[in-house]
Parts: C-alpha cells; structure tokens; sequence
C-alpha cells in the first residue's frame, strides 16, 4: 500500500460501537465516569476495532532502528556501533525492552530500518532504506522518496501484525544520534527555538549540548526545510526511525489497531504522522511523558495526556509497554466489574 | 503501640542500603538514571527495608471504612448505608478494588473503623472507634482521644501485615460523605478557599455543590479549628476513615513498609501523617492524582509526583494498586536487566 493510498484510507471511529460501549460503563457499579480514562480508552479501542465488545489480544512493541549520520558531527557520548548492538541484544532477551515486555506480555520485534552496517541476525527484521542517513547539517539527512518508503514500511508491518493477531501496539526506536533528530524536527514543526527542544540525550556533557544545539539550528538553516510541509521536514532533518515510526501510527489508522507512543523520539514521529494525516490522531495514544526537555511539549503538540510519570528516557519502547499494562487495567475493570445490580446499591444515575 | 511511642520510633532511611542500590543501577545496561523514578523507587525501597537487596514480597489494600455524621446535611448523592454494602461487597470480591487488585497481585483488607452500623461479616476487620462520626456542622466530628485511638489503630494494623509477609501497603477508604471531611481539612490544612478544594465527589448537583461548599465552610468555623494543630483538624472536621488512614502511613514509617497513597481522600491523610510526623513523609509514595478539583493540590501538599495520570476519582484504593504495578516493572528492571558487560558496549560511565 503506497502512503497516498493509505491517507485514502482512514476513517474515523466506529460512533456507534463506542456509544455502547460509554453506555455499558455506566452500568456498572461505581460513580459515573470515576475511572476517567480507563473508562475513554476501552470506548476508544472499541470505535477503533469497529466492535462494541472490544477485548485485547496479542501485544507487541515494534522497535525500529536506524543510525544518524550527523553522528559524526559528536552530537552523541556513544558511537554508531551501539545501534546494532542493542538492536541485537533485542533478539536475545538481553534489553530493556525485552525485560519489561515480558512483564507487559508484549512481544518485541526489532526492525533494521537503516543501521549503518548489516545485521545477520534473523530475529531483526531486515527492512533497511538505506545504511544510515545523510549528515545532515550538509546535505538532507535523506530522500523525500526514502522518508515515504520507510513510512510505507512501518504502514505494512502494522498490517503484517494485525494479520497475526496483534491489536495493541507500541513504537520503540533505537539510533544513537536520534534525540537529535527528534529536536530538529520538534523545534520545526512546533515554532519553538531548538535551545528549548534540545537535551542531552544519553549521557552529553553541558559543553556537548551546546555543540548539540548548534549543529541542529545549522542542520535546519543549511537544508531550508519547510515547516508546512512535514514529510520535507522528515527527509531533510529527520531519521529512518522516526519515519518508520510514523508510518507504524499511521498503519495503526489504516488497520484499526491503537498504537502507543514511547517518549520524545516516538511521539515526535507521532506528531509527524498526524502533520501529514490528522484523521490518524484517535488512532494514537500516549504512554508516558519523558524526561527529555521537550517531552511534555510534544506530547501537548499532539494534543494527548501521558498516563505515567516517572522521569525516563531510556527509550526503546520502554515507557510504551508500561502503557500497556494501563490497557490491561481498564479492559479488566470493563469486562469485570460488577454491574449495579450486583452491587446491591442501585444505579448512580437514579440517584441523581 | 501508642501515636506518641510510634512518633519516637521513625527513624530516616537506611543511607547505606540506598548508596549500594544506586550504585547498582550504574552498572545495569542503559544510560544512567534513563529508568527515572522506577530507578529512585527501588533505592528508597532499600532505604525503607534496611537491605541492599530489596525484595517486594506480598501486597495489601488497607480499605479504611467509616461514616460520616455530616451527611445528615445532604452534602452527599446517596445514603449511608451505601458504605457498609460496598465495605461488604469487598468481601465477596464484588468491588472495583477486589477486580483491579486481582491484576495488581494485592490482597483487600476492609476495616469497619467506623461504619454507622454492624457489618456481620467476617471478612470485614472491627476496628470500630464510633459509629460513624458526629456531624461536624454542629459539633467535632470527633474527640481527639477517638482520632488517635482510629491512628494507632492504623498503625497496628501496618505492624501485622508486616508480621504476616506485607512489605508493601496501600491505603483505600470507603465512606459516603468523605469528600467533605477531605475538603475541610485540605482546606485548613493548605490555607486554600473552600471553593478551590471541594467537588461534586460521586456525582453531586452543581446545586449541591454549592450546598457542600456552605457546610464545609461553616463546620469550620464553627469547630474554631487550629491549623496548626494536625490532630485538631482532624478530630474536628476529619473522619475515622482519614484518621485510620493517617494512621496507616506513620505505620510504615514505624515498621518499614512503603504505603502508598490512593487519591484525594488518601492523600489528604498522608497530609495529616506528614503534619503529625514529618518524618514519614519518606516511606509515603504517591500512586495517581485524583479527577477532584483539589487531587493535584494536596499531591503538592505533601510534595509528592504521581506515577499515573488517568483522571480517575473512584477511591477505595483503585490508583494505589495500579502504583504497585509500577512498582513490580521497577523491580523487574532492577533485578532482571543485563549488566554493561552483558550489553558488550561498555559502560555510559566510561564514556561520559
């Protein structure tokens, strides 16, 4: 499916599946709306699956990984080989994500979408645009056809998933180098002075940052990018990561499935898809709010509120799966939770 | 035990099982300090168990139930009785806290502490001070002597679930009318208008609102309450379920046990056990802010970040145990992650 078909395709939420369903919360025992958005998340789920019974089934976090070039420019503590490294790791039940998506029940599926070498390794799925991007603070970090095909990648994966069973997703990332990335795109497309986006990622010193701050005000000024025009934003100063990730929340609207987002990389890549498709916007969800500088401001530049606060960034999906666990909470409150009749109390709304 | 023997016995965290937690955290495979709070959860824990390895064992709510003598002044949508139905429906599993516990791995304690009648029900701990209190328009709500008895018997109750394998407490109440005493005392407490601090609880009219906000007002001023006496306001414009609470939290500081809170009502006694005894204020953790107008004032009140946002304003411990969750992904993380040698990049350290 071409991106421009896939734009074609969204719709939006099933009206009538979720007003059963807000109607159904109303009916069991406790005070109207008193479990906020647990209650508005199953109503969600329930006009996006076009199901007025929704019920979560398989789980997984797509990891997309890709390298940087403007890596060379020390924006980063860590080198370029780390990426695959991790990546790796992944397949081996030797990350983060892998520890905490065995407590969430969520499957990982790590995707080469543009390390800088090859990884020989079948459980990362080979994917790759390109061996890394361009360093951007001299020429476009890629091809405005490049960012679309790895949109269109993400769109198919989420399709592959949902084939198999999945119906709750989440995006990781993994790519030294993409906090950079992620604040090249975040100052452009927000309006906000790259010094306010800006952290220092895994481990920078204070000198680092600056250096940091520099060469993504240059990379932005060199490439003349278009704030009006997203996917220009993307190919220029973006990375392989973000547009797969894009195109996974993207996916998650053409399919019918909710897709979580991670912290600052991921939710960027959300506000690039919904730039270039708003209709995919009730598609998406929120996990936790990082602790990078601009993590509470994307999220608000997404227009969503974080259910978890606890100050991470490791990324990776980390935070996403935790946002899972939130899911599993409400649709066990909806399907189990006495109804006013059991409780022996009569109904809130009689009371009323 | 009594309050003022509980009161000599805190002592802060144990600073060296925490350094030795910290430095652990360093050598797990992920940038420094990227798992944020899940990271500083752990450390306190160690800090609260004395022990550098810390361990979560079993999980409990401790659902303190009372009523509320001011509901005589229709501040409230339903009756009394309702306290004592739901108190009992925790028994039967038949209660929101009873199904999200179940996920959480917790077991539900009620405690009639002061039920406006008998509960002949086994599964419900008598702990009771009065039936119900006093109506606090007219006359304190309670004596002093029956606050700190409703305390100690908090703190009692931490000490058995400590002696029975509990390293890990939350609290919950369930009282009609208790929104109001909350109010009165954040209200005192936090030298905030009435009007900024009370809500509609479980579904007031904007009419009973108004109505609400009268009877707070004038209990307090009726009852010449001293804002700088905790207890005062407490016995005065408080209820047993608040008191019990309060009571709950100075107990795991007593015996070393993390509590954490659940939202407005809980964190208001968490307010009160920090005015009664600064020194708690380390072994409380905060879960959720509360939908209630005043959920994230009393959370600043006490000083305290949430983990979870999700606008949810049901009580009865329903955010606490979500909390716990959070808590099992921080030791998972702890225990579970590689080490930097695993990883095979080499520390962040090395690299910084």
């Amino acid at each position: 499916m071409t991106l421009q078909e896939a734009l074609n395709t969204i719709e939006p939420l099933d009206e009538a599946a979720m007003e059963y369903t807000r109607h159904r919360w109303n009916t069991l025992g406790k005070p109207l709306h008193s479990l906020g958005r647990l209650e508005t998340m199953v109503t969600d789920f329930a006009g996006i699956y076009r199901d007025k019974n929704p019920r979560l089934a398989k789980k997984a976090v797509i990891v997309m990984a890709a390298d940087n070039g403007v890596v060379e420019e020390g924006v980063t503590q860590t080198g370029q080989e780390v990426t695959k490294i991790v990546t790796e790791n992944m397949t081996k039940h030797n990350a983060t994500i892998c520890i905490l998506s065995e407590m969430s029940g969520a499957d990982v599926f790590p995707v080469d979408i543009g390390i800088v070498t090859d990884c020989d390794n079948p459980g990362v799925r080979n994917e790759k645009i390109r061996y890394g991007t361009a360093n951007m603070l001299h020429e476009p970090a890629m091809t405005r056809q490049e960012a679309i095909r790895a949109i269109e990648t993400g769109i198919r994966l989420v399709g592959e998933l949902k084939e198999k069973g999945y119906n709750i997703l989440a995006t990781g990332e993994m790519g030294i180098g993409n906090t950079t990335s992620s604040s090249a795109i975040c100052s452009v497309l927000l309006d906000q002075p790259v010094e306010k986006v800006t952290g220092k990622g895994a481990g920078l010193s204070s000198e680092g940052l600056l250096h940091k701050i520099d060469v993504i005000k240059e990379s932005i000024a060199n490439n003349k990018v278009d704030p009006e025009d997203p996917l220009d934003v993307l190919s220029k100063v973006g990375g392989l990561d973000i547009a797969g990730m894009c195109g996974c929340f993207i996916g998650g609207a053409v399919h019918h499935v909710p897709v979580f987002a991670d912290g600052f990389i991921s939710c960027v890549a959300a506000l690039v898809a919904m730039r270039i498709a708003p209709a995919c916007a009730p598609y998406i969800f929120p996990s936790h709010c990082s602790n990078e500088p601009a993590g509470k401001m994307v999220l608000d530049g997404i227009g969503k509120q974080p259910y978890i606060l606890a100050d991470m960034c490791l990324g990776e999906g980390t935070g996403a799966v935790i946002g899972f666990t939130i899911a599993d909470y409400a649709f066990k409150a909806y399907w189990e939770l006495p109804s006013f009749e059991d409780t022996k109390f009569g109904t809130y709304e009689e009371l009323n």
